[in-house]
C-alpha cells in the first residue's frame, strides 16, 4: 500500500537531515542496550542522552527532541522515570517511541506496556512475540493494521522481514541480515533510530519505514565482510555512518 | 584424572547441541558485563535475558533453562533479585552457576557468596584470589578438590591454566590467550557459557571442563589475527560463533 | 607555558610505569560508560573496578590507588556512593578525578558538581559546555586558569584541542581525531586514564597533559585504518595497548 519509492527517497532525505540537524534523543533503555544504542545513534548523526534518574529526567527530556522508552531490564526506578519522562514529553509536545522488550516473558511488564499505549506513542517497535503479548493477537493477516488503527499509532514489527503500518498504509522491508539477530540490543538500537527519524520527518509511518530500511541496508553492507557477530557489531555502525543515497537506492527492498 | 579425550568430544557435542537447542540463560550479572555476556551467549547459540528487577525475575527464571549469578557490581537490588531468582530456580529444578566476582575486595560480598554455597550451585567459576576469599585456602595442592567435595559442587578455577574439579575428577585446560585477561567481563562471559552448557550436558564436571575448553580455543583462534585487546574482544565472539569440531579436536589441550 | 617536550617525555614515562605498576582505579561512572572505560583502562595497564554500591564502595576505594567520579546517569544510589567513596579516598589520601558529565543539561547535577569542587579533586576533566555550567563562565581567555587557581585543581578541557591548566601553567594538545567524538564514553574513558596516570606521576598537571596526549595519539593511530566509528572504538584500544615511546615522540603535538 505504501509507494516503495517514497520510502526509499525518504530514507535518503532522513539520513541527510539527521547528519545536519543532530537531534537530541533521550533514551530510557535497559542497561544491556545503553552503550550500543548510544553508538548507533552517534553513527547516524544523533546525540544520545541516557539518564534514568527520576529526579532529573524531566529536564533531560525537556532539552531533547524525542524520547525512547524501552522496557528491557525493567525496575522500580525506570518505571518512575518513564512516568516523569512522558509527562515532560507531553508538555514539550515531543514524540516518543515505545519498545516493549520481552513483555512476553513477564505479565507485569506486559500490563505496564498496555497502559503506556494510552499515552500516545508515535511508534511501537516490537517483534512477533512482543506483539502477541501486547495485543493478544497473532501478528497474522491484518492484525497489525487493526491494532495500529485502534491505538492511533504506528506498529513497526521487525523480524526476518519488517512490517510497518499505520492502519491504512503498510510497508514491508526485506533488507537486513541474520547476523543482526546475533548482536544484543540490535532491535533496541533500531527503535532509537526510528525515534531520531521522527525529529526530521513529520509522518511517523514514513519515518519508521525509512529508518528500518536504512538499518537493514547498513546490516547488509556490514555482513559482506564481517567474520561473525563480534566484528559485525562494529561493522554495522561503520556502515550506518558511511551510508550514502546511492547505496540506499540500490539496495532498498521495500514493498 | 579426567579422560582428556572425553572432555574434547563433549566440547564438540555441547557446541552442536547449544546451536540446536538455543537454551535460555537468565543472567544476574554486573552492569559492566551485561552486554558482553549477552553477545558471547548469542554467539554460542544461547538466548540471554538479563533483568535484575526483583519483582519480575521469578517469571524470567521460570521461563529459562539455567541461571547465572554473578556478584560484580553488587547492590541491594541485585541481592534481592538473587534470592528471588534462586527460589524460582529451585522450584523449577534449574541448575545455576555462581561467579563470585571480586569477593576478595569486599568482606560483605564474600560473606554473601559463602551463604550462596548452601543453595547448591552446580558450578562455581572463579579465579585464584576469589577462591582464596571463598574457601579461606590457597588454591594449591588438592584444596580445590576438598572444597568441591565438601560443598558438593564443581570448582572451575580459571587463570593461565584452568582447573575444573568435582572432588573426584580433575581436568586441566591450558588453552586460551593472555589477551583474554585484557578484556573486561571475559571471565563473566565464560561463566555464562558454562551455565548454557549445563542445559545440554547432564554432568556438570564435563559441562564446565568442555565449555572452558571451547572458550579457550576460541581465544586462541581470535588472538592469531587480533591487533590488540580492542579487536580481540570482537574476534573471540566471531571465533566462538564459527568454531567447528575439527578445530576443537586439533587445538584442545586438556589433561 | 608548559615545556612541550616535558609533557611528551612524561607521557612516555607514564605509559611505561602504568604497564609495570598496574594501578587499581576505582570508577564511579555511568552505566553507558562502564564497559568501555574498563577496557580502555585494561589496555593501558591499569586494573579497573566499578562497583557503585554505597555499602561496599568504601572497601573498594580503600583497596584502590585512585578514584574516578563521573556524574553521567546520576541517581540516588550513585550520589550516596560518591559521598562514601570520597570519604574513603580522603582517609586513604588517594587522589580523585571529577568528570561532570552533562551538567549543562540538569541544574541539580550542576549544583552537586559545584559542591564536589570543595572536596579537592586533583583534576576536573570536562568539555566546554560543562565548564560553562560549572564555572558560570565561557571557557575563553584565561577563564580556565582563573577557575583552576581559585579551586586549587587542574582543569582539563577537552574538545577539538585539549587545554590543561593548573592556573600557572597551560598545555595545549592538538592530537586526536574527529571519530573520538562519535564513540560514546570516549571522554569518560579519557578521564579514567587521567586518574590512572595520577598514581604514577606526582604532578597532576603533568599527569593530565601527558595522558590526554597519549589518548589523542592513540586516536590518530586508530583512525588511520578505521572504517568508521564502530571499528574505531576497538582500534583505539588496540592502539593504546600497543603504543610505544617512538610513536608518542613522533606524533605528540603539545604546545
Amino acid at each position: 500500500m505504501a509507494p516503495p519509492i517514497e520510502v526509499t527517497e525518504s530514507a535518503v532525505t532522513i539520513l541527510e537531515r539527521l547528519r545536519v540537524r543532530a537531534p537530541r534523543v533521550h533514551c530510557i533503555t535497559n542497561s544491556v542496550a545503553q552503550q550500543y544504542t548510544a553508538n548507533v545513534l552517534l553513527a547516524a548523526g544523533a546525540l544520545p542522552s541516557m539518564t534514568i534518574s527520576p529526579e532529573e529526567i524531566g529536564s533531560f527530556v525537556a532539552g531533547s527532541d524525542v524520547l525512547l522508552v524501552n522496557l528491557g531490564t525493567f525496575d522500580t526506578q525506570r518505571r518512575a522515570a518513564i512516568g516523569a519522562a512522558l509527562d515532560a514529553a507531553k508538555i514539550g509536545q515531543k514524540p516518543w517511541v515505545l519498545d516493549p522488550v520481552f513483555i512476553e516473558r513477564a505479565p507485569d511488564r506486559a500490563r505496564f506496556a498496555r497502559e503506556l499505549l494510552s499515552r500516545n506513542p508515535a511508534v511501537v517497535r516490537l517483534n512477533n512475540a512482543e506483539f502477541g503479548a501486547l495485543s493478544g493477537c497473532d501478528p497474522a493477516g491484518d492484525a497489525p493494521e487493526r491494532f495500529a488503527q485502534s491505538h492511533a499509532t504506528i506498529i513497526a514489527l521487525t523480524g526476518t522481514a519488517d512490517l510497518v503500518t499505520d492502519g491504512a498504509r503498510r510497508a514491508k522491508i526485506v533488507n537486513g541480515d541474520p547476523l543482526m539477530a546475533l548482536v544484543t540490543a540490535m532491535g533496541c538500537a533500531g527503535s532509537a533510530l526510528v525515534a531520531a527519524a521522527l525529529v526530521v520527518e513529520p509522518d511517523p509511518f514514513v519515518a519508521a519505514s525509512a529508518m528500518l530500511t536504512v538499518f537493514g541496508v547498513a546490516g547488509e553492507v556490514a555482513a559482506e565482510d564481517a567474520g561473525g557477530p563480534g566484528s559485525f557489531a562494529g561493522a554495522i555502525i561503520d556502515a550506518l555512518h558511511g551510508l550514502d543515497g546511492a547505496t540506499l537506492r540500490r539496495r532498498a527492498r521495500v514493498s
